[in-house]
């Protein structure tokens, strides 16, 4: 049995609970595969976060697949616990015979989050059966993972509506399930409609009358999520359910970015081990990746814009004490201030950038000053190169060779391109049958040579890749390590048909490292061509090919 | 002098003072003309709030431009009373003598803001004067604009900093503006880094402390702008400064609409005029197409997600009794319930959704097992169904058309393929210059006959666009009113290079309404093409076609 302590977290006194994978997979719009959610659980565990709900195994195919695949060595976690959610027995049926909750067992989660019934309309409308048996299967289910040697959280599920309208059934569900080994009882603001001030009184009404240790996890229908989760920690709550980024149903769940530096910044509770807060801002935006959802600009903490500073009446006092206009240092959370009046954060992120990667720009004004022109030229046009260094290296390096050789020298390349094509159809094939083709003629020249390949595929940016690697493998053998191991597609510009912009990302592997590049262009296909060229650019240039070999 | 008194609020007793135009117009991306801003006072005043603060007459052009315009008869106001921004006199001048000061009174505007400094190293720091000094600069200040007949409401700013560092000196700054005649002093959290307990205790004590009308203003840095405005109204504030959808400076301001529907809704105070709760929808909508942000979805009480059910647990309840399932009813500001299909949910959720689309399958149990079969089938290869209503409904009369013809019936259709093909080229053109070329070639089989057709686009999916256009519009001229609004990739496993799969979305609309459709495979452009394919056979059955047409 794998530990159920988080073992990063300072002690048990305080969870940090994240349902991300669970409750903010409902959020319209997320769709997350078995690998998504493996990504996603490494992201949080280097958060620290101490549980990681990942679903509900049994439910669904999906979810039975993740815990499978967490459980055979491909999730490893440092910090969290894992956690199986799943509800309470059947009415009328032994709790040793209930398949979901064998289920449960079977997931090798350490921990288990059932989610139960606390609002007594809920009970005879939705799961149909008496109050009291609602309690009794509460009491099997929880006695039953207990016995199996099962950490059991509750989730009573409507809770503060419950307990508006019956405290009394709505407290003994809490003390139900407490008293049957229940080691935290979490209250949901399930439909999400309660603001700070009702949370704290309940908060505090239910631990002064059962004393049970209890958890917060709130909706954000009010815009209060966060605040509500703090109000209950505040009123005596121990435990935090929350999801990256504030995903979730409806408008979402509480978001554990500025619940986890409220805790720590502004309530000096150390939630978190040591120095993962700096981390948040990069993981906010990881999963925002992984999820294919624009990180949000505006975020607390995390966003783009949540240290820029644009009023004229603030920006020349910034320049004198910085901390008079800033709730606390950007840097805490991972995140920088920006100038949106001056290019000054534009120069200073290219130098270090640079630096990062090896060059040391800081002496020559004018070639930084050029880097940053034709960054903010190709921004504007939407090429992004904070997730592709390859594509920003090959960039700076030709920069670096105009200021060496002057200003209308071209860049040496490792082939030049004179024509490509992609045909795809649909059409029937020799058994007859519908079937895609697809197929890609590329025409370059390298070392003196003229090439000329075609390839097929499993779509055209397939057929492209095999077609430009059958081209150059013979003058390049190195090539055949090269294999591309992830794409993405962002459709930048919506509201304009099949004109919108796209921007894509394409990581290359030759074996042992990864890069990443980019392309742009208002065809898929063109935008895919160009981060295709510079993934090849960039692996040979990093095998130690030179343009001139 | 117009009135000073919000007509429409029902007295003066509680302030929705709004600040978009001002405060608002300070969002990173945001860049109003004063038409712009004309267009947004009359939303806010048709969603009355009390007070319009319309920017800084004489700081710049445009906001002077803006008072001069609204006051030369461009702007009716029905509820609100027009608020003129700025700041004290300077220094060591005399108030009647101080330019900025004239402006304000000339700008016509019956009610003034004056931002003051209350934490002291702002006084030293920024504005370089003495702590005195700055008091008789307020005192001057209220007292002048009040001899002039304006009425004054002063911004404290930096207010919840100062206290905490100087409380004597930031207590004595309310007493002064109070004493002097303003009729609301207004505690800002200008750096947004406060909690809702922080603000209710430091709002409590001031009241007590001074005696003075209190207002507060709230910036969203730590995610608890609305909590913190709530918060001080329960300490007593009533006066409340808001900007419509939360726009403002790094992360935002107070977001006006879930402040006043709390108000109302939870807290049980009116503090709009009758009726205008409702509007709230339509209203942020509008505001976010006048800046030219896309609204958030998300976005509590008015995003499009904000009612929306996905959850298989919620949507077998919710046809019970939805009110057990939803903190307020969406009607009452403006929204509305939308049931998302999903494979998260089931039975319920698409007799639920095909209600809501008109077709009754609530006495067919086997007919809607057939339905969530298909769905569930299709959503694991990666279909989604929830954000393409279009293509859930062909579906459903797909099926509905195999349970009155039996089984093997092969649904009719109002175009069948033989084949396509898309040729995506990067090559010399005429001219000699490098440049993209689309080319797509579609054969079809309609009212039995054979049509073959070219189109060329701006990318393979917009050639196959107007190849698949330019054939069916003679057969079917009401094609010719159909356009792509929107087209949207994402690629679904991550991980596999370009072999990942491909989920296209679709919006099309015909100029009055727009409907959505999906398609999926390994290849961006037959996903592209299904996804075409539902949009103009769901579009020629709207438009009254029957495929027996």
């Amino acid at each position: 049995m794998p530990p159920t302590t988080p073992l990063g977290s300072p002690d048990d006194s305080f969870h940090v609970f994240d349902t991300t994978l669970r409750d903010g997979a409902q959020r319209e719009g997320i769709n997350l595969t078995v690998a998504d959610k493996l990504a996603i659980a490494r992201h949080l565990d280097d958060f620290g976060v101490g549980f990681i709900e990942g679903g509900w195994p049994g439910a669904n195919p999906r979810d039975t697949e993740f815990f499978a695949r967490a459980r055979d060595g491909e999730l490893t976690l440092r910090h969290a616990a894992l956690v199986a959610f799943g509800s309470t027995r059947r009415a009328g049926v032994d709790v040793a015979d209930d398949a979901q909750v064998a289920a449960l067992l079977e997931s090798g989660a350490p921990v288990v989050t059932l989610v139960v019934k606390s609002h007594d309309r809920h009970v005879e409308l939705a799961l149909r059966t008496t109050l009291d048996e609602n309690l009794a299967m509460i009491r099997d289910t929880v006695a039953h993972l207990a016995a199996a040697g099962r950490r059991v959280f509750v989730d009573c599920e409507h809770f503060f509506d419950g307990y508006r309208d019956n405290p009394g059934y709505a407290l003994d569900v809490v003390r139900t399930a407490h008293d049957a080994g229940a080691s935290v009882v979490v209250l949901c603001d399930t439909n999400g409609g309660r603001l700070p001030s009702q949370v704290h009184a309940t908060v505090a009404e239910v631990l002064a009358a059962t004393g049970a240790r209890l958890g917060i996890h709130a909706q954000d229908d009010t815009g209060c999520a966060v605040a509500n989760t703090l109000a209950a920690v505040e009123a005596g709550a121990t435990h935090v359910q929350c999801t990256a980024n504030g995903y979730g149903e409806r408008v979402g769940n509480a978001n554990l970015f500025p619940v986890t530096a409220a805790l720590e910044l502004k309530l000096g509770r150390q939630v978190l081990p040591e120095g993962c807060l700096a981390e948040m801002t990069r993981i906010s935006h990881a999963i925002a990746e992984i999820v294919n959802l624009v990180p949000s600009t505006h975020q607390p903490y995390v966003g783009h814009s949540a240290f820029a500073h644009k009023g004229g009446l603030h920006a020349s006092a910034i320049k004198v004490d910085p901390d008079l206009y800033q709730h606390i240092e950007p840097e805490q959370v991972g995140n920088s201030m920006r100038m949106l009046v001056s290019d000054m954060a534009g120069r200073a992120s290219v130098e270090l950038k640079g630096r990062e990667l090896g060059y040391d720009l800081g002496d020559d004004r004018e070639l930084v000053g050029r880097i940053v022109a034709r960054v903010k030229e190709r921004e504007n046009r939407g090429y992004t190169y904070e997730a592709a260094d390859a594509s920003f290296e090959l960039l700076l390096r030709d920069e670096i060779e105009r200021s060496e050789h002057g200003e209308g020298h071209e860049p040496r390349r490792f082939f030049r391109l004179e024509s490509w094509r992609a045909i795809v159809e649909e059409r029937p094939g020799v058994n007859g049958e519908m079937g895609h083709h697809n197929e890609a003629t590329v025409k370059l020249w390298a070392k003196g040579e003229r090439i000329v390949a075609t390839g097929e595929g499993n779509g055209p940016v397939d057929a492209l890749d095999r077609a430009l690697r059958t081209g150059l493998e013979r003058i390049y053998p190195r090539l055949a390590s090269f294999s591309l191991v992830d794409y993405k597609v962002r459709i930048l510009d919506g509201g304009r048909g099949t004109e919108s912009v796209t921007r894509v990302l394409v990581d290359t592997s030759d074996g042992t490292t990864e890069w990443s590049t980019v392309g742009f262009g208002t065809n898929v296909i063109a935008a895919s061509w160009r981060a295709l060229e510079d993934a090849y650019a960039y692996g040979l240039l990093k095998s130690g090919f030179t343009t001139e070999d």
